[in-house]
């Protein structure tokens, strides 16, 4: 095939149709769409990530690299995405947890009526005839009626001989027209909640009658493998024809889960009269088609943060072509409706006691409050914890070694691995437990460093640095050693001072310290498998008692949920936007003492982990 | 080509590229698509209109004739539509005829901004940033920005540094956002009207500023070629794929004329931001894509009288693609916006007097009434006075004779024809005067049958019966004899007839008779040429004192031209619409009654034409 002098490689693959993940988005920063240049004129413009051998063996950058002439390249095969996905699995049956009548809280809404047949003496025109009898019935007045409702009326009418169910959506200024179906369809309604995350799709099926979820779905989001974290997404967006690309793939992975969960009902997709929908604000702003760059730029501005309502259609959802999509709003670039939906789930807006609400995933979010007031932040944490940034890092999934135990005379460890087979790598809580048991165990000091006079050869001198094996080849998956290396410590405990610089900043602001918490929340699937304290341990968590952390899983999803059903809880949702305080610590030379503070283990001030102090003096009296 | 066995010649030509005009939609009604098969296998449905001759020499009529095997056909070269349109020449410039203040008046607005640039310490997002301002300066709030305009709003705000022309519609319930231009352009505002007739649509590209008329620009509806009236157009729209085709044709005469006003002018057809468009209700279903099966079906029911507000690219129209349509609102299936906003220009509906307003286009509607009340009816007058099924009928174009005199003595015609030249036909106002003059002359009696015992070779009898020889071939344009037959005679005292007997229709439902109509005013192109007296005399306008009448011209398009400009002028439109009572006149026995007293030159009770009665009475006399 044929392409422009001075195309990148992968635009390259890109139009002949081969695909090259791109994890970083294209920056050149992962290294993971390395290809093989075997004949030719090509430039690389970047070489970070490849080595002296690499080079010479022809590898290249794809998305770094320039054709410049007639051109062969070798692309590898690249490591699958595994499609298992543990929050599917475990996700639980969610009930209706808070009163709902649809007839009082719904906006969706069926009605049945039974329309005059014109007659030369009564000639009004159908859609007036239909409007008549809604507003004698149920007392609905000035609907719209857009225009493809309109082109399927006449036919509809006379098809259904005069007896209809109208969908009419009752959410904004005047009541819209949705749909028109034959005869009385009103025993069934149908909507859905989605939580776009960066990482993985989720999709509740809800029953708009009983409030009820009926069918959940999850599923890695199909922008993964243009980018893992926001970022990569935001510079892939910002490129050629990025934006719709990353919007087709949101809407396919939507689509796909709204499949999957109707199938199992044996419903048509069609069926589906609304939708609600959070996610971070990148997210949000890519669903809708709306160009993300300023996001990552100082002074990091959205396009909106109340999203207009949009059509499926204007979105390409395959649900019902005009049902209502509602995006539920955010605060600011990094605070996005995912948070906005986690603090209306989680209560956090209507405690009466100091509450921290606290959201990992690929950013560390976070909210402090009470029903008076609620100040948040955002620490750009990275996606360390998901495993990303991290030599032997992996997601949740089987193989991934989710809780290490360090013996403190041997220095030998223990590990679960998720599915109980043979490890693979590292997921976050794994990470977590192997920090907070190295430190503790005195495998690494303070700083984070390894001590390579331990007399074992579990700690040894690698290829980037001092580091500690927690399998041998011959125990693995893969039949390499898995070990954590320094740059990967410096990774985490970048991430954990981040988000722990954040705590304290927000509790600052408010004249508070860590100790006046009275309450601490903890959302995101990630904070289900979360060990209390071994987090505590490495600083991640606070130091406070265990009685005041409480795990409550997907609060985004809740959220989205909580606004699909009942309408004062999507105004509460617009309250809570509104309400809510934000720090930005990008530019902030506080947080960026704090975040120095916060870069060892636990903390350089340890009065602020007092039981962690504790957990050293009875190792050393050891 | 390949085509399916049973498809008709007229889809496999379309299917091949070749354009065969159907004016009767494919009915078989008009005979214009006879085509020769030379060769194969064809079956003709129907064979009206063509003679055993015809049938001879291989003729079918493509729209009636299936495919049945392999097939040769030639298709004889079709009647051209002259393209120069007398209307656009002799547009009148139109001036602001009512008192126009565009701040006041106007709902489409523009509104320089100087939005405040964010920083690290105002960071709220772009659209509340815009909002922040437009509601400080103007006062706009609770604005609706729709995502394709959110779209392009960050980089816009960036690329004007902040100073930006904000382009909203506050015609709604909510300002829309329609468009957001870099710098300080209020200093224009561009509309258009449209009047979408059934033969003929016309465009006025209207300043908003001043409320000016800058340019008008008139065609032939695209859809002619479809079908020559509006129930051609429903036959035609009814079938496969029609819909979309006729949709599509006239968006293209639209795109046409726009294009053609704003390049005299040098303006981008995006700069237009509002459209008001008048029209029949055929007209604006199929501008709307609506089915329009139903209005020609009893009980003649529309989808809709009041369509809801569209955008330019819901419809395909090329001016600003968020741009508002605004389509009228008409009273009935055969009583549509262009009556209504007629009503409003004319003044109708805010007369002291009783007045009787008439459009005579290829159907003849009216409305009688005064400032208190308004009733109307619809008559299917047929298009015989736009030239159709009257044998040398013609449309108003060059070489069209457009009155006719005869002498008394002789009968010998003098003629006078558009352009001056040798006359091709007649158009409607040469048909109305050469039935007067032959009726007034005795070359025909009342019931419209010529007189064969003349002395001249100008009555003879034809192939059709007996006929009148207008211009002998030698003297034509076409080398051809122009003459009228006892056929085209019929169809245009049944025209007349239909009219008539509405007059007397809408009278009696008041309790009036024609003699208490104070004022009669004639709208609609074709009014513009009429000779009252000649119209009285074949009983085509009632005898009324010639004072009592007045010819508005375009009165459709002049209505869509205030309603464009003025809030109050479009909400009198709805109030108009509200307020007609619509008389259905298709099953009524009474107007059948009227209809064939008023068969007859002029009518059956000469009462009712003292004038015309004294008339005879003086060629009697001579």
């Amino acid at each position: 095939m044929e392409i422009d002098h001075g195309a990148l490689i992968t635009d390259a693959a890109e139009a002949a149709g081969i695909d090259i993940n791109v994890p970083c988005g294209g920056q050149g920063r992962c290294g993971r769409c390395a290809v093989v240049v075997e004949n030719g004129n090509a430039r690389r413009r970047s070489t970070m990530r490849l080595s002296a051998a690499d080079l010479e063996a022809g590898y290249a950058l794809a998305c770094q690299t320039v054709v410049e002439g007639d051109l062969e390249v070798f692309v590898p095969p690249q490591e699958e995405i595994t499609r298992h996905l543990t929050t599917e699995k475990t996700a639980a049956k969610v009930s209706v947890p808070f009163d709902y009548d649809w007839r009082a809280h719904q906006t969706v809404l069926k009605y049945f009526v039974e329309v005059e047949p014109p007659s030369i003496s009564d000639n009004t025109d159908d859609l007036a005839r239909l409007e008549r009898e809604l507003a004698k019935c149920c007392d609905i007045r000035g609907l719209y009626a857009p225009l493809p409702m309109l082109r399927t009326l006449a036919q509809m009418l006379r098809r259904a001989d005069w007896r209809v169910t109208a969908v009419i959506d009752r959410g904004g200024e005047c009541p819209r027209l949705i749909d028109v179906l034959p005869g009385d369809q009103t025993t069934n309604l149908f909507g859905a909640a989605v939580d776009i995350g960066t990482t993985t799709v989720t999709v509740y099926l809800v029953d708009l009658l009983s409030g009820e979820v009926i069918e959940t779905a999850a599923d890695y989001n199909g922008q993964l493998k243009r980018g893992e974290d926001v970022i990569s997404r935001i510079v892939y967006a910002s490129k050629g024809n990025g934006l719709v690309e990353l919007q087709t793939l949101v809407a396919e992975t939507i689509n796909k889960l709204i499949q999957r969960t109707t199938m199992r009902r044996k419903i048509d997709p069609k069926q589906i009269y609304k939708m609600a929908i959070v996610g971070n604000s990148t997210m949000i702003h890519i669903l809708l088609g709306l160009p993300p760059e300023q996001i990552r730029l100082t002074p990091y501005i959205t396009t909106v943060n109340h999203p207009p309502q949009a059509l499926a259609q204007e979105l390409n959802l395959n649900i019902h072509p005009l049902a209502p999509i509602d995006c539920l709003p955010g605060v600011a670039s990094f605070m996005g409706a995912d948070i906005t939906a986690g603090v209306l789930s989680s209560g956090t807006h209507a405690s009466d006691t100091v509450t921290l609400f606290l959201d990992i995933g690929t950013n560390g979010e976070m909210v402090m409050g009470t029903r008076e007031w609620l100040v948040s932040c955002a620490c750009s944490a990275g996606p360390a914890f998901e495993g990303a940034g991290v030599y032997a890092g992996m997601r949740a999934t089987t193989g991934a070694i989710e809780e290490v135990w360090i013996n403190a005379k041997t220095y030998e460890p223990t590990i679960r691995v998720i599915g109980g087979g043979k490890p693979r790598g590292l997921c976050g809580s794994g990470l977590i437990s192997l920090i907070a048991e190295m430190f503790i165990t005195g495998v690494t000091d303070k700083a984070g460093s390894v001590n390579l006079s331990l007399p074992t050869q579990r700690v040894r001198q690698g290829e980037h640095g001092a580091e500690y094996v927690i399998a041998w080849a011959n125990e693995t998956e893969t039949g390499k050693d898995i070990v954590i290396t320094k740059p990967d410590i410096d990774n985490l405990l970048r991430a954990k001072a981040a988000i722990y610089a954040g705590y304290v900043m927000l509790a600052q602001s408010v004249g508070m310290t860590m100790n006046d918490v009275e309450q601490m929340l903890i959302g995101g699937s990630f904070g289900q498998y979360l060990n209390i304290e071994k987090a505590i341990e490495m600083g991640l968590l606070p130091d406070l008692p265990w009685d005041r952390f409480k795990f409550l899983g997907n609060t985004a999803a809740r959220g989205a949920y909580m606004a699909l059903l009942r309408r004062d809880a999507r105004e509460e949702i617009a309250e809570i936007a509104k309400k809510m305080t934000y720090i930005e610590l990008a530019a902030d030379n506080a947080f960026t003492e704090q975040f120095m503070a916060a870069l060892f283990l636990p903390h350089t001030d340890m009065t602020q982990f007092p039981s962690v102090e504790k957990v050293l003096e009875g190792q050393e009296a050891q």
